[in-house]
């Protein structure tokens, strides 16, 4: 693991915790974080102990955005390290907020964003890949990019119609307004407003929801399947991909159980582990590039 | 028409009606059941005199899901007999509940499911392809598949974001939770929730809406134009099919009486048939692939 | 600027209005308004003084569809001149409702539909590709085609599911029925609904809020990355085009002045123009074919 500067990880009960922890920055966006983020990924993934993973902010914050220390010449790139780690695309580096986005995408495990006080900018992109936002009754979101003089990142212009349909998205980017839970809810980025005391809790219960009844296996791949399916231009190909992953783990140990367990109306002990099994069933996409 | 023992199938005033009926196994999804689906389909596109479909659970159930009789070894298909009749996809069988998801989505008039207490699993994704679902009061619906080891099936990777969103469809197949009317509403997987006892009622009036009122040409294009559009990379296809569709439908008779009974504010008794009219205007995607 | 009869033209404040501008026939839709309508879509893009475009009807409806004044031959266009000027799609004449929305979706500033009274058929689908619908209390929406015997047009089979949901999409164009402004909320068709009395104001605030506070370039860069990439295959795409996108305008005076207007609490004068500046980020999807 890591020595983490800009973010706190723990696991607990089968669930990681991701904490964004720049308090004095409330929790602004930085290179460093971006590679911090990507590095929790590769340790949820990595350890079969974790069924689920907590995203939340330090403090009064989730995440204010990218970090304006740099002023006017915050998103000039020039005479700026590059992140060369990530490699090209097109001749230009790419988009940290899109590595992040594109890592949560990827994940084997669900990631539940615990929205406490304001997401804006990259701070709001980035939760946008996650499973389930909940938000706390301080929360506050913005796509505030058009007002900066940019543009959406963290592949937000893919993302961002897929979980709210194009006109909120269109509407929300056209103004770049800041907006409370209330608007989040109605439409459709957060589908659960609770008191900022109630919010880990909340949160905590959907990952342990996860862990304590789903196949890892059948999470990791149900998973990517709807990420991937999102993509596929008919249900055609959804039937192929059902067709045999229900026949490969309908023949497993994990489907056994799962049955067995519930005639027997008692909780499931699933055999299989998702760093070993069935890991060929994950398609392809939306796996990192090679380089990145 | 064949000879049913899993469903009832009844056509009134312009209505088809499929009850699934093995209601001491709360109307659980079998091999048999799944042919018979596919068979009254084909008699529901066969029958001018069919306008709208509805589709409902005997007893105290829509339907369970699979029929779990087998235990432990359900979703194990060696030693079981192949759906042969409907192909193979990838060297396997194809699934079950995606062939009459697909064949659902394939039909020539509108079918309205009228969900009774559960719908879970396959009784809940062989839902998705259907055009509105009204929920009775006591309807609950899971996709359950993760906590079973196995993963969505029917083809819903595909359906399921394309009706609730990308969040929604993650959240329900994440944790696998049975859920009741009410957040089967606020998530857009059902339009109506109604008592009980008003639930038959409700269906019948959605589906003599599209009876008494439209062309069953007209919709049997605009279905499978929706559809098929769903799949499409740009408005750019709908542009080119709508520009044909309406230049061939509004020479023709139906929309001469469209209008003329529009002005003079009287019922419409459209003459075109589906099963012999324009039947070239239906794409090909989402007919049945060789073979199924 | 061409002379208008269908509609009426202005620009104050930085908003343009475009007002349907047949009254006596509810506004009803013809070959002229929509050479009008695309005549005013090109004025507002060629106007760096337009920020955002207000659309409505004058008098008691939006727009009633196509003008039925022809009866039972409205729809057949043997006979009628060929809108020649627009081309042909697979050999037939391009549908003009078609025309219209395909123009509204590449336009370079926000389009807010401000919908008093009837929007129906062709009334109704030319607004989907707006980026935000106002309902006044007396709107009325329908997708009436199936009732006339005709289909969907101006590629709201493309538009509508990506809108409301397939689901929402299915059901008004299989009943074909007219509802009200509350259904049209709760299917996620308008987002805002007001007494009649606020309906220009609600919609002239909107346009405000862009026009006060955004980077018109950025606008117009974000508005066609967000229908560009409803229709890309993966968020990858997307992740290519905002890391060019970022790293261009972040070099450029906008993203300069944006940041420190924010770090000053004052409001941003933007110096970049999007008829002239980074107006090679604008993808080539949805400009207009050649010959459009």
């Amino acid at each position: 693991m890591p020595d983490f500067e800009e973010i706190d990880y723990s696991v607990a009960d089968g669930v990681a915790t991701v904490v964004l922890d720049r308090p004095s920055r409330m929790n602004a966006f930085t290179g460093r974080m971006c590679d911090e983020l990507v590095a929790a990924c590769d340790a949820v993934d990595a350890d079969d102990a974790v069924r689920a993973l907590v995203v939340t902010g330090r403090g009064r914050a989730f995440c204010a955005g990218a970090d304006l220390g740099g002023g006017g010449g915050t998103f000039d790139d020039r005479g700026r390290e590059k992140a060369a780690r990530y490699g090209e695309v097109d001749g230009v580096g790419r988009d940290r907020g899109g590595v992040v986005a594109l890592r949560f995408a990827a994940l084997q495990v669900p990631v539940i964003a615990a929205v406490n006080g304001p997401a804006v900018g990259v701070g709001a992109t980035m939760t946008l890949p996650m499973d389930v936002r909940v938000a706390g009754a301080s929360a506050r979101f913005g796509f505030v990019f058009a007002r900066r003089g940019i543009v959406p990142e963290a592949a937000s212009s893919w993302f961002l119609p897929r979980v709210v349909g194009i006109s909120r998205a269109m509407e929300w980017a056209m103004t770049g307004r800041v907006f409370g839970a209330r608007e989040a809810l109605e439409g459709g980025l957060v589908t659960h407003v609770v008191p900022d005391e109630d919010l880990l809790d909340t949160a905590y219960g959907l990952a342990r929801e996860v862990a304590e009844n789903t196949s890892p296996v059948s999470v990791a791949v149900t998973r990517h399947m709807l990420w991937s399916m999102l993509s596929a231009p008919s249900p055609w190909e959804a039937h192929a991909l059902d067709s045999r992953a229900v026949v490969e783990l309908g023949r497993d140990a994990d489907a056994a159980e799962g049955v067995t367990a519930f005639l027997e109306k008692r909780p499931p002990a699933f055999p299989l582990r998702r760093t070993r099994d069935h890991t060929d069933l994950v398609p392809e996409w939306p796996r990192r590039p090679e380089g990145l």
